[in-house]
């Protein structure tokens, strides 16, 4: 099998998702660094790739994704083994995972994003928090993860009883979240808690962590 | 085959991509009007098939799915006849499909929503337009087009040489924007614009577009 390439930068949550799906099916892979800082980005080369410039870039042989769920959905369609996710081949089952995909983007990525730069970005930058910034978003983040846990009451996985996307696309956001005090509100909630646990340990994602930590040396 | 459930309000973009989606795969539909001035989304009963209490709701059988692209995307797949769209048979298909699916979300939606408030939800309400908002967002609409042009030069259709989800799911904003000083920014585009002439004049559009004209008698 051709080996992909992935265009990308390791900060960029986007493209650890990318990353995790590729390791989960086991692809082969040439990743090749884009950075932002020095506009790596605003190349044409790479707007000939991606027209907004953003990160990551997904290439299968002719094919070239610039959407990070879009190169997940691809990959988990074209790539997926028979005795795992059967999201193309059964249409509920996609449904289902579509539905939870569009949750984490729609729901989870904003809360996320925020709590992120105020409790990990600007402390680094020597600024002051913004507590009112955080209730708010944690308020948020509290109602929507009450959501998580009865859908996690009725199945182990989002999609049903199997990992699909609709898990996998969580992973950088969980990885985040858990590493800030806001893991509390995962911990608090039995169900949620468990299912974090078990997918942040799957191997896929273990390789796309030790990419991340590797990279900081 | 079943009749499906749709709850949601025709003021609603996302309503109108459902029902887009539903009419072009010509299934029989029942649909049931959700009053948001009332707070009919906020009824346990509502809440208990839409736990954010979004509009739409689309049930099949003992599927409940709750929101429209996911929707959009169960209805693709599981009622596509074989001489349209092959986006869930054909992985690479579906990863175009996917990008552009996801395009209308990040790049399209929040211009088109905010065009929208300052053009003709401002003026309903007697209250003035901000222009350097129209200008903003008609500036980031403006670059969004010029890739819709060079896309739409490679091949007829978005997602390729077939209507697919890719298109549908624009419907609702173009059809609001059309009928908007906007429109210019389509017609200047001339592959944009056949486009648009094309998808808008669709059979199941057309069917919405009454259903939206007779709603408002």
């Amino acid at each position: 099998m051709a080996i992909k390439k992935l265009y990308g930068t390791l900060d960029s949550l986007d493209t650890l998702r990318a990353l995790a799906s590729i390791f989960e099916h086991e692809l082969d892979l040439e990743f090749i660094p884009i950075n932002l800082d020095t506009g790596e980005h605003k190349t044409d080369y790479f707007l000939s790739l991606s027209p907004f410039g953003h990160v990551p870039v997904y290439q299968d042989d002719e094919l070239t994704l610039f959407e990070s769920r879009a190169a997940m959905r691809f990959i988990s369609h074209c790539y997926a083994k028979p005795e795992k996710e059967q999201v193309y081949v059964v249409p509920k089952l996609q449904g289902i995972a579509s539905s939870w995909i569009d949750i984490e983007d729609y729901h989870l990525s904003g809360p996320s994003a925020k709590l992120r730069e105020e409790l990990v970005e600007k402390p680094k930058k020597g600024r002051l928090t913004d507590k009112e910034v955080v209730a708010e978003e944690e308020a948020k983040l509290g109602k929507l993860l009450d959501v998580y846990e009865e859908r996690l009451t009725n199945c182990k996985y989002l999609g049903g009883d199997k990992f699909t996307s609709a898990d996998l696309t969580h992973l950088p956001h969980l990885h985040h979240l858990m590493r800030t005090p806001v893991k509390r509100l995962f911990e608090e909630r039995p169900k949620v808690s468990a299912w974090c646990r078990t997918i942040l340990a799957r191997p896929a994602w273990t390789k796309v962590v030790d990419m991340v930590e590797k990279n900081k040396v």
